[in-house]
């Protein structure tokens, strides 16, 4: 996936224009330190073929020796989901910002906020993403099963989606 | 390590709280949802042994079949820091909150602030904390290697750490 490769590019790049240093330091590239502000830029848009509305990444950590997982930080506005996707061996989500839904296929959605921590487990159909209403935001910790961490299925329909914001 | 132990069991047992699902969801337990809030509580206060000073740890993920990590927010008060440490299979630290610093064994201590991620690698001594005059609080995930994750060894002396806030 062009993406996952751009995003394991980009903290490559960043990881070599560091001071020499044994461990990797991804530095807030902005001034946004004060309490208010985000924790992380937004990123790069990310591509139709797999997100509805308008999502952003921000990648943080590229798979490594030692980190058996991608990590990014990934922006939904108002209205923006993933598709239903699964990851062989599951993903982490830290929501970090605003409010938004978690659902498995077949299960209720589960409304999502700041401070919110959830553990999708493997191999399950799913999709996260904003309210209709409000951004959401969350860093996303994926782990791999080989060199793959995610299977990307169809959309979610705005009809169910819709659905679920008036739940 | 009982702390250790502790997180898992009570991320267990917040686990087996929650309404029927296949994902585990941590919910925030407060209404600290707003923008200006700290990501999560400050949790338990950490041990002596370990951290100087007023440190505190949230547990969010125990390791598991997929995550072969833990993850934790930890809060440091002004002055806190960990002991030296080292870690078999890396860490990897993002900044939530305020301002600290991250140094490795015969290294210059790098200033961290909120929205930093530092890639710790293996088998490196290293300490963090806050600064002296302002708290710091990062999310911590820690690779394991078999069941250990930590080699802990001396503290951080007052005569290091002040050299550290003066430079």
């Amino acid at each position: 996936m062009r993406y996952f490769i751009k995003l394991t590019a980009i903290v490559l790049i960043i990881g070599t224009l560091l001071p020499g240093s044994a461990c990797k330091t991804t530095k807030n590239p902005t001034k946004m330190t004060d309490q208010n502000s985000a924790l992380f830029p937004k990123g790069d848009r990310l591509p139709d073929s797999y997100f509805t509305g308008n999502a952003f990444l921000t990648p943080l950590i590229a798979k490594d020796k030692n980190n058996d997982f991608m990590m990014g930080s990934v922006t939904f506005e108002a209205g923006a989901r993933t598709f239903w996707h699964s990851h062989p061996r599951g993903q982490v989500l830290i929501v970090t910002e605003g409010n938004g839904f978690y659902q498995e296929k077949g299960k209720t959605a589960q409304p999502i906020k700041k401070g919110d921590v959830v553990n999708i487990p493997e191999n399950t159909e799913h999709w996260h993403g904003a309210a209709a209403k409000t951004k959401m935001v969350h860093i996303a910790i994926t782990n791999y099963e080989g060199e793959t961490n995610v299977v990307w299925l169809k959309s979610v329909s705005e009809e169910d989606y819709n659905a679920v914001n008036k739940q």
